[in-house]
């Protein structure tokens, strides 16, 4: 389908679009500080209003112990694939103020960028999304899908309360495909599909030797110290070799690339060095064998020490075998790890190395599953031809280390897979002073989504009205 | 020689003998707490007059930076063999002073027992060493060899500025043997003699990778976790199986135990339940195999992990790999190790060990050798017959695990061996709360002492005038 009546749409209402976006922009909605309550609900209440205007049938608040989060929807026929929109409409804290350039939530346009907090994370892409909205209906009068939006105003506090909004609201956000702007491309120019993020779980170990500090001029040799059983433990995790994690059955799980995938992760640009800059200029990278570094970081599950911690830190020596000794472990889980089991079997492993000489107790915290949205899923392959179609380019398809919770979420809890296309830029400063957004990136990402609704509504299947 | 004279003095003289440490334990020379330095000086003084009282023939304080030790001497002829005795004017802190049965500077006797701080630690043994002068001196009148004191102001913190003494007074301090009365008896009844010390080396390693915190979902798998290179390098300085220090070279240097003394420090009784309770109640005890219990933590060197950190140590996770991790180590050494040896295989074990990913620095710290006086030593040989004599059986040899720091810069300063005759028991509760001095043993150790000087001007050699 053409989508040129689209483009003409937007680019007539551009200047308004921008206009928006900087009224949006300003209502300072830092959800870390409860200082910014009022202003979090504030900006709130007129995302939904525009919500309304843009053209969803239904729009409010949904309350949580914390902020609210906005919903709308538009159901055009149940007939019809159905996509989710995620986004935030809260925004990070600005410190260090001194280190912007213009006041944070007085938006400046300048050379083509938009230069505020949230104009990229992640208020300029939710109003992408009003917006393609909006060009449907004002254009064609219709969507040609089902459209619901969720926008949570507690992303940057860690979605503490999102688990509990989707388990309440499980009914209401029930979906084919979630659809998540919050990231950014690879490159200018270079637009890309985040298709997999880690999994997560993480342990607490304590190691318990003597009742109390002893010392070690009257012990030492005959005690066995914790913080040398701990060493041991957390050494013997790891292969000092083969980089692999020792664990039994750590990696029976994992589903290895195919070539095809792999080929696809080696195609993206990849400076060794410039990596090593980036990652608080370390002397050398170090991983599993076999292995690239992206892929390392992205597709390989790994087992992190975060903290250890036992005896004398201060300053001088202090003769003592302490008492205990703890450390903190996380594992970023690839498909299809289940946090559970990998829990279970790092605990085994670590009460397995214990020594009889001291007790050792193991943990469990928190658990997020691993996500990956196949290539060949219908919605990973519209939103490639969209960006295809606007990029000139066909997109990267990456991976990403780390966990989005609210993707984990809609996964784990109602099945939904994500297609996460995002337009923000490396250097849109997110999370850091002087964050803006490239105009560029607004008007593209604007006529990304409209073809992408096209797209799903033809490559979604659709479902049949009960009885027929 | 018959010593019935001597003894007879004492038992005549005892009750002034008790009421002369009374006094002097009224006095509050606590050396960490600087409120009471004063107190601390007035000790010195009363100690020196004492020492006067007592027929040495010279006596005054030696100044520090830090608190006064008080020096004397009788100086009967160079030509006989000269001992120097040690011992400590100042006492411990006293808190927890809720503990106290009575007050800890309002000396208590009861049930033969002197209740006071300082009682046992160290004052009432550095009077059992005046006292047996003044009877050689009031029933014989005059000494069988040259005596020389030294009582340090800053024992119980650490004997901070002893080095410096020593160094600074070497040509008044010289001797053909130390005497050393600031331990305890192996029990009461049961005489012994320590006839070794094991030194120390402490070492501080830092570990650095990344120049910040890295996000652990982001970098995790590609970059080296420098816990976990620490871990690694700590667990591979010991065998968990053998439970020796693998560092090349590091036990090159050890004198091993003869059979005759293993057979010695086998004779002490030792019941491992019950060291398993003193040692914090610990499941198990651990260390090097081939030996027991004692000979490893009093005749084996050893490796000790003191402290060791890095990363997050709060509640809750924290998905960081930290930038650096850090321990600090400490070397008990035993005959003949030498400290900068033993630092130098340390470091170089652990700079070998380090992986290139990271950067690894080791700090050393500082060091006291191992002492040893051997048991066919004339000064030993000498205290052991006078223990015999005294409580009608042999003493056991034994070991410390840890340091005494004058004893060691005797040795090493002066080259002046000691022989460590205790007079305290087990029980004396000393470093705490209730502090005691056995009435038996001040008037036993007393008995020894005058027994002692008989038999070391005997057994050490004497000095022939020069040109003879």
């Amino acid at each position: 389908m053409s989508t040129a009546d689209l483009d003409a749409y937007c680019d007539k209402h551009q200047p308004r679009f921008l206009d928006e976006v900087v009224e949006f922009c300003r209502i300072p909605s830092i959800s870390a500080d409860p200082a910014h309550a009022a202003d979090v609900r504030r900006n709130a209440e007129h995302l939904a209003r525009a919500a309304l205007d843009a053209g969803f049938t239904t729009a409010g608040l949904i309350e949580t112990p914390g902020h609210p989060a906005v919903y709308a929807e538009r159901i055009v026929d149940p007939a019809l694939p159905t996509a989710l929109i995620y986004g935030h409409h809260d925004v990070q804290p600005v410190d260090p103020l001194g280190e912007w350039t213009s006041p944070p939530f007085e938006p400046r346009v300048d050379g083509g960028l938009l230069h505020c907090r949230g104009a990229a994370d992640d208020k300029g892409q939710v109003w992408m999304h009003l917006k393609a909205v909006e060009a449907h209906l004002r254009v064609r009068g219709e969507l040609p899908l089902n459209l619901k939006l969720v926008v949570e105003g507690e992303e940057e506090m860690g979605s503490v309360h999102f688990e509990g909004l989707i388990e309440a609201e499980a009914a209401r956000l029930g979906a084919d495909l979630c659809v998540v702007s919050d990231t950014a491309m690879h490159g200018p120019s270079q637009p890309s599909i985040c298709v997999a993020l880690r999994g997560l779980v993480d342990l607490e170990v304590e190691v318990t030797g003597p009742s109390r500090d002893l010392h070690s001029g009257e012990f030492g040799g005959a005690v066995l110290n914790p913080l040398e059983a701990l060493s041991r433990i957390l050494a013997g995790l790891r292969d000092a070799q083969t980089g692999r994690v020792t664990i039994p059955g750590f990696y029976d799980d994992v589903v290895e690339l195919t070539p095809e995938e792999r080929a696809g992760l080696g195609a993206i640009p990849f400076d060794e060095a410039a990596f090593r800059e980036v990652a608080g200029g370390v002397a050398a990278t170090f991983g599993e064998n076999g292995y690239t570094t992206t892929e390392r970081r992205t597709t390989r599950p790994t087992l992190e020490i975060n903290g250890v911690w036992g005896g004398y830190q201060g300053p001088g020596p202090k003769t003592i075998i302490p008492a205990r000794a703890g450390a903190k472990i996380t594992c970023r889980l690839v498909p299809r790890q289940r946090p559970d089991v990998i829990a279970a079997q790092v605990r085994a492993a670590i009460e397995a190395a214990a020594p009889p000489a001291v007790r050792v107790s193991v943990t469990i915290g928190s658990a997020n599953k691993p996500v990956v949205t196949s290539t060949d899923h219908p919605g990973v392959r519209a939103a490639a031809r969209a960006m295809t179609e606007v990029f000139g380019v066909e997109p990267y398809y990456t991976r990403e280390g780390g966990s989005i919770h609210p993707v984990e979420m809609f996964d784990r809890l109602l099945g939904i897979p994500s297609v996460l296309v995002g337009f923000g830029l490396p250097d849109d400063c997110i999370h850091a002073p002087n964050e803006k957004l490239d105009l560029g990136q607004f008007r593209s990402g604007i006529r990304v989504l409209t073809r992408l609704w096209d797209g799903l509504a033809e490559a979604l299947p659709g479902h049949a009205p009960e009885g027929h």
